[in-house]
């Protein structure tokens, strides 16, 4: 007898919706049909049974481009992420200059065992491409699980193009998935100088500063590059109509390159940072919400699975810190930290544009923001309510409807980008391998744990550059 | 208490496997799950535990536009599907010239009625646009359930764009989907009327007389169409690279467009037709064969997704008939029905690359041969193994070995095109709503019934041509 | 000596410009130079010595498709296009529904040699594929110099698909250029009687009866046309962005096809239909006139040559016949003929966009309007100004601007599309094979000639479709 | 009356061909027709009169990447382009590390003044982004007529993105077309050292250090900024069929961007680098060569004017010296010079081949490799025979053939690459300015003259970024 029967909601997954039990047996789903029985028995009728939402791509307790700490540990960013329906993210582990890459993790790991109330895995940023030892490093910690490295083409942590492509021959000989951060340096760099040069360094000018070419060419380039060695590419936040375009291009020709959007892109326009006095930087991210045509873009890249999912990319800074609001006086838009904080709205937010607004529907729902993120990122016991995977599982109360306050996203930023948007659907309970974490706004701590992972989604597809078959075979 | 447990097995969805029993309770399945309990074990360690095969497009007990009827009945048709690992099917429903489409439909669901042996579905083939009430008739079809048309740009039976047009336009307003044959019909006639001047009447000739540029010029028009009214669409039977990228350009433009291919494109050229005498009449069928490379482009557009699923196109004749040999004379390939039997071979052969041979796995080898064609042909209790569907499981023994013989299909065409093929991976038990129909390549009678479709699995995007914007505001 | 010397002008050809004299001598030009002696001399300081206009597309004294006849005669046509700055049209020659083809021909070049005032050609419309030894006349035709044939793909002179490829055939093997009207007829039939069956009949109403997308499959399908055959192809009036697209992409394939847009495509829009009354049909012709972004796509496909020039399509109907205004009472747009006069007016339109107003200036508008139009319909003694060529001259004033009245146009039509319109530059100075035939508006009359062409300026590529080479050497 | 007739020949423009006489009077064309007279005849019955050659990328007494000074001095290097029938040239003025660019321009131009027995020009190579004073000297030198900067992406000469694109926004305010030789420098490095480890470092292997990806990246990088600044861009020396795909794309964007290959694309393969011992040495270049589908793909791309015109690249390198044989040893491909002679042999191996064996004809030879080579880089007195051009004259025995020996190039390389090549089609006299230089292969020096160049022939749209579009109204 199962411990705990889910009884009699709505069962989704991202192939559809039935009428059925769940049951749960430690920490693992045991079984999914009619009549189950169980210890514990948790009604759910009229209510939609979801696997937990995986947000594949954060940042937490990680230090900025600008030096500036994120403002949320691994407890209050996981805490606002479970109260919002998620149960499993991913961060990035970050290198710091001239760190050993097994340093960065051990330290990294260390504060995530510490902090963190879901489970989670980690991207690792390779930033200093000198430190010691680092293709070693990076070839041993994709053995031990840390199948996802992060890269960025700008930034000053931004790597050279030779440096990304031997990163790249890494990950493909380990065998792990390379997520980019694709915008142009020289571009941005060359707005940078003139808006500075201009004297426009309001937060609005932000959004000027990294033109849409700026991402639709280097998307363009690192598809090309993962052509070349034929190595497994997630372009991380695309945010463009011509990005969309750009990746479907390059699928088109076989590249095995996959894409997500992010939920402030879906929602936001550039619109936002245009605000009195400091305000727009409360909405200052990289790269820059666009305009209402490329939002429709990205649905439509969503409908047609040019782009696979939708994650939160929360990176939060406080408004009141150094960089969103420095020593009294207005700092330029090239002084504040970028990124605002998504963990505890991108599954309410989707959810009532999906589902209670009619876009696509509560199966592609799950698909985007649980599915197909931990199917991709080698979550293997995640993001599908089916025997065997953990009991990660919300309970969507499809009728209730929420009003977002200035600060109730129960983390440690100090403001909530949605502030005033209402919300049709919430996660009235959230269930953590078998236990419950969230009920009614009640959060309850358990340790999350760390999440090996043994392969990605996306695989080689055994086709590399005539250049590198000519090599082989010489 | 369920009635029937498998025990064990893998259980294979399109989203991924898992290993747990599967309860049936009647003619559902009740719950899948481990440690469940029923009256009766079909114990299934080793084994692939998968939905029943779905196979959209057949064409069973239909008159070709030769005038010649199809080899196969309805009970020997459905018989050899079964027995191939399919345990529903979508058939065509043909009008006569001057025939009222709901007479057509009487008839032909009649006699589906009479022999079906598994659970069957109809296209509506609209062949005479002038019949009495067309439109009225094939509205209240749809309405009845019948939710999609067939219509062919070639062969007597095709109609002008107007008249697609205007189908199209009903199916919109019934909600159905349109499947097309997808050739144009001037350069067919050019062409064969071209082989004829010149005397290249044989077999082989065939392929050049449907050439590819037919295939891609229809392709891009029907999208065209489909564009024009918002209206979904199915590509039929995808053949040549071009075809694919035809698809997947207006999926680009957010055309509502989905396709397929057949099994015969995935496994034979063109070459299958050039035998000595008039064997190679066996291989002939419409759009024909064409090059490896056209193969190697069909199953990267299944990979990424341009192609939606894999059907048989199932249209036997027997060789020895009028047709496949006239006589005693050597016929003109002008003179042969078109069509091979395939019901039988869909799901072993692709399930030999797929899963034995490694092309994308076996939750991709469900997908398109189950899931996906359940879902968009709007066959809502099929091709999921999950709570609530109709128990429709193929068991799959995935070590096991076969040799095809001449006459092993059983069906009454009297060849089979795969003779001599080896496959890994064998259909060994085939359950219908909760009866065992197949064990061991024994065939048990129980009665198919017809599946009423309340809706289909692609929907109007909402954007019409602007023309058609304009005049709604008119 | 010459005969004439065109003394200090400057010089225009589609390579640049230059000063130089330029000498005549008989009916030709004799040189080309500096200091040459003539016993006349015509001084052109200051003035723009461009090659004479050569119209390619126009419909004169011709029955439309509603069987009403052009407004305009060979004379009063001639004659516009003579004070307009244009020395060679080509015109269509109808076949009627029987009539053998060398019939009409004899019949129209009889009626062009009575009133030509200007030189001149033919496109043959072939209109009824089942005319007495079509083909044979349409070989011994293009033999005879008549290089080039029109096709229809819609009114009811428009060719089904088999005939189209039947003529193409004939035409690569005879070694014509074919010219094609592409609309979609069943996307046309469609809209009309969609709109007739909603009441909307007024003139604005014929815009949305003619959709975008009626124009860009038939491009596409045409195009498909000519890559089977390997055939030259000639695009009439693109009009949509679209069209240019299609084209752009059939040639990036290369496929021998070339496009023209018409004058009015770039300086009207849609709206030019929407007037007080019967107004609008002063300005309907098929295709429709299009938004601003078509136009800017257009000039864009000018620039970099996807369109290869610009021709009038003149088509004139008096507005106060049967036709454009029946009966008294108000007719419905499909009883009014498409069509308006423009042979008048393409020259000074253009040249006060391209030259006076800047865009692409004075080289790339005689290459558009005299020298490529020339090349490629094989009028080899046309549109340059080279010692050979006949001397067929427009002497233009920049400087001069003129603003059009109702009834300026020295045509039988009784209205000018562009009244109220100011251009700056004037054709002052026409000459003729050396003939003056046009000075400061006084119009002298010469007999204009016919112009038998040897070949065309687009040949095969020398690939035909797989098939057809398979065909060649089986 | 003039100085010199060229009589009866035949004469060529890229508009087409006539037959007349050219009269040349003092350096200029004074006039073109017949029965011309002057004091001078050169008889030209049966010739073709053709504009001098005008090649538009060639490297004369520069240093290489690898620090070694070209083979040919300006005096060799004229010599044998003057002898292979071309008349002006544009090379590279190169910008040493640390040098102000105007002193580097006043030593080169010293140099070429000096020496040059042609007339000609600078691509000014803009390599130290860091020298004093760049974008003042870079201005000033545009202003002073020197309109074509080149920029490299890769070599230890290729700058960073930034720096190319702070280079193109001087070139857009000054008015200069900015050329680029785009490879990913990064793609080449890893494969270097990839070669290098595997001990693969024979000149065959050359081909493979420099991936075909390596230039499609790159260009379609270098044609995103020129879209961002709407900066006229020439691609140099494309190699590949994406490389021309890439190019076509951009231009259908409405990118100002034009495009060249050279001579050993079109006529020589990757094999030939792959021959016993250093001897494929002599050919190495980069990009290197490639397949015989993308020497289809190039002659396409000149056909449809994807790409403008071709050049020779010329960029000699003794056989014997350090760096093609180094030291006795068999140095590594790394070591060795990359370039190889080609200002002797563009126009008569373009002529055999576009000419002799009927590749598109002798106008569209003129046009690419006189006409519009002079019109796209700002040389307006060159590349056409027309009345006040400079009377740069190449005079053409179509009949005439010849075929290569080891050492008849006329310049200081030491060898031939077309050695034992047959050409049809010779310039037996080579007229510059009103002199001639070369008669029956004897040269006669004249002094060389710079050319200014007042623009060129690509402007920018108008249309920049939205981004740079929104700051400048900001």
């Amino acid at each position: 007898m199962a411990d705990t029967i889910i009884q009699g909601g709505t069962v989704v997954t991202a192939e559809g919706v039935l009428t059925a039990d769940v049951a749960i047996t430690g920490e693992v789903i045991s079984a999914i049909g009619d009549g189950l029985t169980g210890s514990h028995i948790i009604p759910a009728e009229g209510k939609l049974v979801c696997p937990g939402g995986v947000d594949p791509h954060c940042h937490v307790e990680q230090m900025s481009g600008m030096g500036l700490m994120n403002a949320d540990t691994w407890e209050t960013a996981t805490r606002s992420a479970a109260l919002g329906g998620t149960t499993t993210l991913i961060s990035h582990m970050p290198q710091l200059p001239g760190q050993r890459l097994r340093d960065a993790m051990a330290d990294y790991f260390a504060r995530a065992e510490r902090g963190a109330a879901i489970d989670h895995a980690f991207h690792m940023i390779v930033a200093d491409p000198e430190a010691e030892a680092l293709h070693d490093d990076l070839a041993a910690l994709i053995s031990d699980g840390h199948r996802t490295l992060k890269l960025f083409t700008t930034y000053n942590i931004g790597l050279s193009d030779r440096a990304i492509l031997e990163a790249m021959a890494t990950a493909r000989k380990a065998g792990a998935l390379v997520c980019v951060h694709a915008e142009n340096d020289g571009m941005i760099g060359f707005m940078k100088a003139a808006l500075t040069d201009a004297g426009l360094t309001r937060p609005k000018h932000h959004a000027l500063s990294h033109p849409r070419l700026a991402e639709i060419e280097a998307i363009e380039r690192m598809c090309r590059f993962a052509e070349f060695l034929d190595q497994p590419l997630m372009i991380f936040h695309v945010s463009t109509a011509e990005g969309v375009e750009a990746v479907r291009t390059a699928k088109s020709r076989g590249v095995p390159v996959v894409a997500e959007t992010c939920t402030h892109y879906l929602f936001q326009t550039a619109e936002v940072l245009d605000q009195p006095g400091m305000e727009g930087a409360k909405w200052m991210c990289s790269p820059p919400q666009r305009t209402p045509a490329d939002q429709e873009a990205l649905w439509a890249g969503l409908a047609d699975g040019t782009l696979s999912l939708v994650s939160s990319d929360h990176a939060p800074f406080r408004f009141d810190e150094t960089g969103k609001l420095a020593n009294g006086a207005e700092p330029p838009f090239t002084a504040i930290a970028n990124g605002q904080p998504g963990l505890g709205l991108r599954n309410t937010l989707m959810f009532d544009a999906m589902v209670s607004k009619g876009r696509m529907g509560v199966a592609k729902f799950v698909d985007l923001t649980a599915t197909t993120p931990a199917k991709l990122h080698g979550l293997d016991r995640k993001g599908r309510i089916a025997p065997g995977m953990d009991a990660d599982i919300t309970i969507w109360d499809p009728a209730k409807t929420y009003t977002y306050q200035a600060d109730d996203l129960h983390d440690a930023v100090g403001y909530n980008p949605a502030e005033g948007t209402t919300v049709t659907g919430w996660p009235e309970r959230v269930i953590l391998r078998g236990h419950t974490i969230v009920e009614n706004g009640t959060f309850t701590l358990i340790k999350g744990r760390w999440q090996k992972r043994d392969r990605v989604g996306l695989s080689p597809t055994g086709r590399q550059a005539p250049e590198l078959e000519s090599m082989r075979t010489a």
